[in-house]
């Protein structure tokens, strides 16, 4: 039960992920994700008019609606929450099977529009948070914050699957910190 | 040109890769490979008995043999040189390729120590730039040195292959600069 909202919505979108995971984007058909849902395919088309809209809409389900920006009341706090959030999706079955979609895709053209979209709804993800960092004033002067938030979604992507090794609190406290205070000894900068 | 050595080692080995991209490692056939590359197939058990020895010097040849560890005299011009040599290695085709081929076998049981023996090629690579640096004494105490090159090479997968946007050198300054002094205002640190 990866997948909010009615059960109805989810089922559909967890059957299109389904879908898409055994066939890919060019040859799903939304009458296979119907009878894979158990549902008529009016009622996908109702609330979805184009495959590319009911795709997109499947591939934010696992991703920009499962996390929640947190509000921790500080930075570090909301970085380690984002990271466990995270590191939650990408080790999930669904997760993983977004991952091979995006993947296999990578080279279609048809499905260009699908990742920028999932792309931008990721982007939007961190801002509140960066909002809130920065009335805070915690933010280095002059930073690009949304480059913190990609380099923790890399590190944690490059920790599970190219080290296959397992995100643990340990490995995400000594991340985080890498990101706020750096590797270099405060003497030695500029 | 991308694979190092004499021709005719350069040569079988590249003929590997081609094979691995196009019929992965449990079709691959030495014979496939002798006939690629031109060569008899007793010039590859010659000097790689086995196909496993055979697939692993392919892969090391795009990665741990392509990267120099760089002497710059500073951290942040060795950590901006590795970036450097990563962004060139992960964007080449030979890289690409060899991304692709760690994909497909990702599940792949007989692939585990290949892909094992690779990850151990590349963490020693920073090690010289990491002791440069230590005994330069710009390291802050306490801290894991190897995270910050695997953060890097992360950082670098993530926006070639994810945000699909190309690695300049503005991008890779603002990014060794992040790693080395952090995001968080200095006045705000613990």
């Amino acid at each position: 039960m990866l997948v909010r909202g009615e059960p109805v919505v989810r089922g559909i979108l967890e059957a299109t992920l389904e879908e898409l995971a055994s066939v890919g984007y060019g040859a799903l058909r939304i009458e296979d994700v119907a009878a894979r849902a158990g549902v008529n395919k009016t009622t996908i088309y109702r609330r979805w008019p184009t495959k590319q809209e009911l795709v997109a809409a499947a591939l934010r389900s696992v991703t920009a609606e499962r996390i929640v920006p947190p509000n921790t009341g500080s930075l570090r706090g909301d970085l380690l929450e984002t990271g466990r959030h995270m590191a939650e999706v990408m080790g999930s079955a669904q997760g993983q099977a977004l991952r091979r979609i995006l993947i296999a895709e990578e080279r279609n053209p048809e499905f260009t529009d699908i990742a920028q979209q999932l792309r931008e709804s990721m982007d939007a993800l961190p801002l509140p948070v960066i909002e809130a960092a920065k009335a805070r004033g915690e933010f280095a002067p002059g930073f690009d914050c949304v480059l913190i938030f990609k380099t923790l979604a890399g590190a944690l992507q490059h920790r599970l699957f190219m080290e296959r090794q397992e995100i643990d609190e340990g490995f995400l406290v000594q991340l985080v910190d890498l990101l706020l205070a750096g590797a270099m000894a405060p003497d030695r900068r500029r």
